[in-house]
């Protein structure tokens, strides 16, 4: 038996499923700070004494430099009662079977590049669109990370001519997340995103900021697939307009695989994170 | 014995070597079109007949998908009379030996990830600032490719306030390439490059732009070390320029090794594409 979990700023989620990656149990709760939320990991997990390995998938920053003292860490995040705290430790404390550990949005990557909308590619990245903008990218069954891992939602883009916007990144204003996130089209236009007519301009221009960050995607990684997941690609017209930009501003300049092809919507849903927690534990077997 | 082939858009490098990649013959000849460098290229290679494997780092963009009918292939490069040459295929018809099949800069990664700045790193990026902007990335030991190539020379940049220059790219105008390459400066300033004081205010618009891009390398591969080489870091103002501005962008928003630790000049100076080339040729051992 295999476990997960996918701890999510908003909300964690603890599962545990077969070999085959079929969830055989799940829960779901807020996240509100730590003590709370591990003793509610522990209780859901203690019931089962077969699992064989965990794999998690965190809101981050995280540290996952197996050499360095804060691996295993949620590091610097915005969610204070969280920061500097060594979740995978704490996790370790309680269970002898061995705990993989990655980014929620690597898991999620994992999850889609196994058994969703990159199960025939080599090469993937799968980027949120949600409160936040993260992604995680694996090329040949591995994470692309180094020093640290991606932060790819934070890169700088070229502000768009018709949009004075200044962002709401609070690190860097308009970076991607700045000025493309849940919020941002929020406090762009004062109404919900979600309440946003889908005739509204603002998508046009949402769409362009995706397609300039998924071209230097392209440019720098050339993956075989881009897989947008997150609350904002539930705007169906978000992916008709990354599509249409991505294609005018990439000019044919290098090849890719057609359009329809290359930037796609995960096809696991909710369950693309926990899905590479499973995987993850997997890997460790 | 190994071979390499250090294929530029302005010269071509010979070498043969040994398993320790000592370089223990070479030549170089101006590219001039294919039939005749060519010649040149198994006139030089002829006169070793214990070859064991060769590798070539060729200028491109170049095909490097084994699956697809233009594996091997100079593809689409400005250079009309090497558009779609089967550079590979060709050198496949004169000799029996494996011969491996990479880009320029790719090659130069290489070298300088085994031999050279990145030799104690698990990942690092080569950049060559000259006549182009290229890139290579290589993280635990395999270059970062998947349906092509990387071009990170190309990607989008936000302008500089006080640079109203429009760029030089032929397909992109205002790149990174268009922006901050050899040819960029001296069409900003009516000067070549190597004749400019180097007190000239474009030295920092270059630091700028250069380290913008790195920001987005950083954010999105987090490799352990990034390497600046090409004509263009000749001027050593350049890269004092690049490690400011990237410290002050980065706003230690993620951890990276201390920048001087980080972003440094290669190691093998002119070698690097060649030692890189023996070294892609010993891998096919
Ligand atoms: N139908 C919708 N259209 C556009 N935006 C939406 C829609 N539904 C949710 N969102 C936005 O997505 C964001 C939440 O993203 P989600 O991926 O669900 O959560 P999180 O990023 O917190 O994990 C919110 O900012 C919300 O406004
Ligand atoms: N000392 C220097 N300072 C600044 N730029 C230089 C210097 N030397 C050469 N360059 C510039 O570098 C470019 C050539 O780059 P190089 O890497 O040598 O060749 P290539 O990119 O063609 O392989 C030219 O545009 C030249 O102006
Ligand atoms: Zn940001
Ligand atoms: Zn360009």
């Amino acid at each position: 038996m295999l476990a997960a979990i996918e701890a999510g700023g908003t909300k964690f989620v603890c599962a545990v499923g077969d070999h085959q990656f079929n969830i055989i149990d799940r829960t779901s709760f807020p996240t509100t700070y730590p003590e709370e939320t591990m003793a509610k990991i522990i209780g859901f997990f203690d019931a089962y004494d077969e699992i064989e390995a965990m794999g998690i998938g965190s809101f981050g920053p995280i540290g996952i430099n197996q050499h360095a003292s804060n691996y295993g860490y949620i590091t610097s995040t915005p969610k204070v009662k969280w920061r500097n705290y060594n979740f995978l430790g704490e996790m370790k404390k309680h269970y002898q079977f061995p705990i993989g550990w990655t980014t929620d949005v690597n898991a999620a990557c994992l999850g889609e590049y196994h058994l969703g909308s990159g199960k025939d590619k080599h090469s993937c990245i799968y980027l949120t669109v949600g409160t936040g903008v993260g992604g995680g990218a694996i090329f040949n069954g591995r994470f692309i990370e180094g020093f640290g891992h991606a932060e790819m939602g934070h890169i700088i883009l070229r502000n768009h001519s018709a949009d004075p916007f200044q962002g709401v990144c609070p690190y860097h204003g308009n970076c991607l997340e700045g000025l493309a996130s849940g919020p941002a089209i929020e406090k762009r236009v004062g109404v919900k995103a979600e309440e946003l007519d889908k005739n509204h301009q603002v998508w046009e221009m949402i769409g362009h900021y995706l397609a300039q960050a998924l071209l230097n995607y392209t440019l720098i990684l050339r993956p075989e697939r881009i897989i947008l997941g997150g609350g904002v690609m539930n705007q169906s017209k978000v992916l008709t307009c990354v599509k249409k930009e991505f294609a005018l501003m990439l000019a044919g300049y290098v090849d890719t695989p057609e359009v329809d092809e290359y930037i796609v919507l995960p096809s696991l849903g909710n369950n693309a994170g926990i899905t590479g927690g499973l995987i993850l534990a997997h890997q460790l077997l």
